[in-house]
């Protein structure tokens, strides 16, 4: 039996990066020709059939849509993915799903796999790691051979491409000035490292409201938490951390967390100290999740309406499909957040 | 440019079901001779490729595998597909997910779909709209093409394949039995309507504990709960069942639940009426899920490792089909729960 050989299996044979084998396949002068005349010798020996999306789109539609997701135990990205189900779904497209898992390779495999004629086009959101190397070929490529990419959430700014992303900034902000308007004085903020874009941006929202309400920030009153593979050493971690700032600054009167599982951690180590939320502490979290939704006492949030999210992308991408709007025009749709107010604000 | 016609265009078009387009399209007998030639002359009209997996797999291994989940905003099935991904990433393969949405046709679509030389093989676990209608060519069809098909936790019994479950009777026994030994002598429990063959199976474990340490099952404490589509009702509904059986059933003092979303709610009325979880209510949920981790009290629970799941139908797959084990031996691999003792339990 023939077997196809893979991106991954010639990167891996001839020493290289599967990003190396992707562009040298293209002959792309970023590669040298040495290189490229090699991978190209293998390539064709072992019978590697590149992507011709170009082909394929000429001989058919699939009326199938392909998303790629950075992580799938992930309430946020799930949701997003119901939401484009539903849309799709009624317009009569199907949906396939793939996993980075935060890699740039296996981005890139992704869309190699699903371009190559099982979808007429894709919604994506970007892989971390992608965006820390800022190689975005494999996007390029795909657009520049007419396959349309919708980005979500996490998105590459100076693609063109239609994108639908959430104002993060205004969003974090709301949920302060909430903290701040039920006579909070004292508001901690438990955020990301900076180079996590989304947390940079909901930590400006944070120092804008309290800037806006004449409140001077304290570095003392702000944890970022680094991010460690093993979700459970991480949320061990902050606890720890948690639990030192509220020995050391007594006057917390809220909290605002960039995400449910910190505030829920924040919750847990306030409750055991004997805090009454939210008589004497309020909390508030970015990211309108389960976890929100269920805890006791239930956790005031920030919703990013992942489902709208979800079917907004699909509405831009099937439209540019159908050529319902013009293929070269591209829009950033901003989705506006929502302050869900239950049981840890006054 | 010429589109592709689906299965389901062809459906709303004639007026029939996917289901019997599907069939019609491969001769069965089951459709009557009309309206096989009705579908067949429309789908040869509008360029219908009907599945091709033998011709397919003749010509290529895709290393690629298809999952098909019933939902997808669910941490279960989401840890079941970290687990298949991180054992066919190791020994080389691809991943794409199709959902079903419960939905029998949804389940037809996607196995036409991705069947259609995009994948080597089946990991799934078939809708619940499926197993009601108990219509399983799709299934059957798939198998005899030479494409193979391995299903996980919701399996159809008569159909021969590699499965993966887990002894759902065993893992509540288990649950109960601790209950018992921790001194619980009125336990409740929350459950599905019978059909739902995991529900009636964690049943059965539940009155079998109670039997063997020689405790009288009382109706008055079992809550079978009604499904909704929507979550929100379902559970708004169930709370109120469970504070009027807290004011009925005064001597409760352990409860048991099918999963984790179950246990929350019932822990949230307990708190709200004051019982003091564990010293006078003991309650632990099947399903290991992020909320019972991050709930406080955090909730003890049944886990039926999800992640070893995914890995032990990625390899039982992958073995299949590159032939280390022979193409006619099936296998039902049983994973075994167990018990984690968190905050609900002595």
């Amino acid at each position: 039996m023939k077997r196809k050989v893979t991106l991954k299996q010639i990167a891996k044979e001839l020493d290289v990066s599967v990003s190396t084998v992707s562009k040298a396949l293209r002959n792309s002068k970023e590669i040298s020709l040495d290189t490229r005349t090699k991978v190209q010798a293998f390539a064709k020996l072992y019978n590697y059939r590149p992507n011709n999306i170009a082909l394929s789109l000429k001989n058919k539609r699939t009326k199938t849509i392909g998303v790629i997701i950075p992580e799938i135990v992930h309430h946020f990205f799930s949701k997003v993915i119901s939401g484009i189900e539903q849309e799709a779904n009624n317009r009569g497209y199907n949906v396939i799903i793939g996993l980075s898992n935060e890699s740039f390779d296996k981005e890139v495999i992704n869309i190699e796999m699903l371009a190559n004629g099982s979808i007429d086009g894709f919604i994506l959101s970007v892989a971390k790691e992608t965006l820390l190397l800022q190689d975005y070929h494999h996007f390029y490529e795909t657009i520049n051979q007419g396959m349309p990419i919708v980005m979500f959430d996490r998105v590459v700014n100076e693609i063109a491409c239609d994108k639908v992303v959430v104002d993060d900034k205004l969003g974090s902000k709301k949920a302060v000035a909430k903290l701040i308007d039920s006579g909070c004085k004292n508001i901690a903020l438990i955020t990301t490292k900076d180079y996590v874009n989304v947390g940079k941006l909901r930590t400006q929202g944070y120092l804008e409201a309290l800037e806006e309400h004449k409140i001077a920030p304290k570095a003392s009153l702000i944890i970022k938490v680094g991010e460690n593979k093993d979700k459970d050493i991480e949320i061990e971690t902050l606890e720890k951390e948690i639990s030192a700032l509220f020995e050391k600054e007594k006057d917390i009167d809220g909290i605002f967390a960039v995400n449910e599982l910190y505030a829920i951690s924040a919750m847990k180590i306030a409750i055991q100290k004997g805090y009454k939320i939210p008589e004497e502490l309020s909390i508030i979290a970015f990211t309108d999740g389960v976890l929100s939704k269920h805890s006791i006492p239930a956790l005031s949030t920030i919703s990013q309406h992942a489902l709208e999210m979800g079917k907004k992308s699909a509405t831009m991408l099937i439209d540019k499909l159908e050529e319902l709007v013009e293929e070269e025009k591209y829009q950033t749709e901003v989705i506006n957040t929502t302050l869900i107010e239950r049981d840890t604000t006054k």
